[in-house]
């Protein structure tokens, strides 16, 4: 088997605290980013101003240049949102790319212990930091508007009028961010108590511990007022079954030590 | 009625891209952070570093000054997590405390129209900007860890071992962020189509159109290893059974439009 590729441990992705939950695996961080629907997008707005500015946005790896590339390899991530003219102009102004932090978390559990500070989330969470750039060509442009349609449900890019128009095409923009550190955590299991508290019965006999798996949930799709197909496609309705299976299946999983 | 109190429209938080969708009102923006579990929590971590980092935290509204206060009341953001030493360390040298932009967003559906370029998430967005500080007093810090283990399932602090021991308390770190601005966004209901695309029957009759609505889901509590109380405590029960509730019924309003 080929050894797993990790990002390098630099200053500013070493995670410290509890570092055995730390990840550098690009499969697992990249996974981690590909299922969460909403990434939360940082970047430095200008010198002037204090706050740095988060944007929500969807985000997907990928590769344009080497397009049969695994989630476990070297990849690109892609975002599209409602991409503020000010990020924008800061992606194409500045030499190298914006330095932008792009975050993803997901919960899979509420741990519940016998005291307040023990207290956790099970969870997955990942962590990117590289340099965006709008992408420019029309290739690339729809190589990503591909992924990242696909990403929103499995197949719906072929199930949707394509290809996007000239003006469609204008209309979009997606910034490609050349990925340079990354980590993820991931926390597993029951909760944990320490002694003074788990050998005193008048708590033990009180206080209920425990896990409550969280997971999220698809609705079965409802047709707008002006769709023209009867039956709900077969790729959606599958999507949402096969979502619906893994995403339980995780936060359950994810109740026993691994 | 009094008047909504909204947060001030400065150049860092006025909405710009689909304005109309945006919202300064406090019980609204409020309401967003105080029901997502995950914040993200950004700021700049050296003048050195290129990248601002993300730390994902458990956050809630509050005011220490005026307890009584209601959500769409002026608050304050109570922040707790792995907080590293380095943000710890900012946040107690800045003068001011440490500028953070803090970000919440929900998924209430995938929104699926005729063209790639029309899909849309139905979502409610959050977006503070303030400064952090430590949290100085026991008392205060009581008060934010109450919220805090509250936020997870309401009623679990007076249901646990509490008060904090000494040890426990000195181990907490909590940050109070006064918030300079803030703003959200929300987006409700189906498709929308151009002319171009619903007029042609050979893609209306092709291309399913709708909503997914989604929504997060709290599975029955499953108890630990060494839990010692046979049922599970009403309080439990009942919040599991609310917040599901709620939340199915926020995703599928969510699909009509407002």
């Amino acid at each position: 088997m080929a050894p797993n590729f990790e990002y390098p441990k630099k200053p500013q992705n070493t995670v410290k605290r509890y570092n055995s939950r730390a990840t550098y695996d690009l499969g697992a961080v990249h996974s981690v980013i590909n299922t969460t629907s909403v990434l939360h997008v940082s970047f430095a707005p200008s010198p002037d101003e204090p706050f740095p500015a988060i944007l929500p946005m969807i985000g997907v790896m990928g590769s344009f240049e080497y397009p049969s590339s695994g989630i476990d390899e070297p990849l690109d991530c892609y975002l599209h949102g409602y991409v503020s003219s000010r990020l924008m102009r800061l992606a194409r102004e500045a030499p190298n790319g914006l330095p932008v932090c792009i975050a993803a978390t997901k919960v899979d559990g509420f741990v519940l212990s016998l005291t307040p500070n023990s207290h956790s989330y099970n969870y997955r969470s990942a962590v990117l930091q590289g340099y965006a750039r709008p992408v420019e060509t029309d290739e690339e442009k729809v190589y990503a508007m591909q992924l990242i349609t696909d990403k929103v449900v499995a197949g719906r890019w072929e199930n949707t009028r394509v290809p996007p128009d000239n003006v469609e095409m204008t209309s979009t923009t997606i910034l490609r961010v050349k990925i340079e550190t990354g980590s993820g955590k991931v926390r597993q299991g029951g909760p944990h108590d320490e002694p003074k508290d788990e050998n005193r019965a008048e708590i033990t006999d009180k206080v209920w511990t425990g896990v409550v798996p969280v997971y999220e949930t698809l609705h079965a799709p409802i047709p707008s007022a002006t769709n023209k197909v009867k039956q709900i496609p077969a790729y959606l309705d599958q999507y949402v079954s096969e979502v619906n299976k893994s995403n339980r299946e995780t936060a359950l999983n994810a109740v026993n030590e691994p």
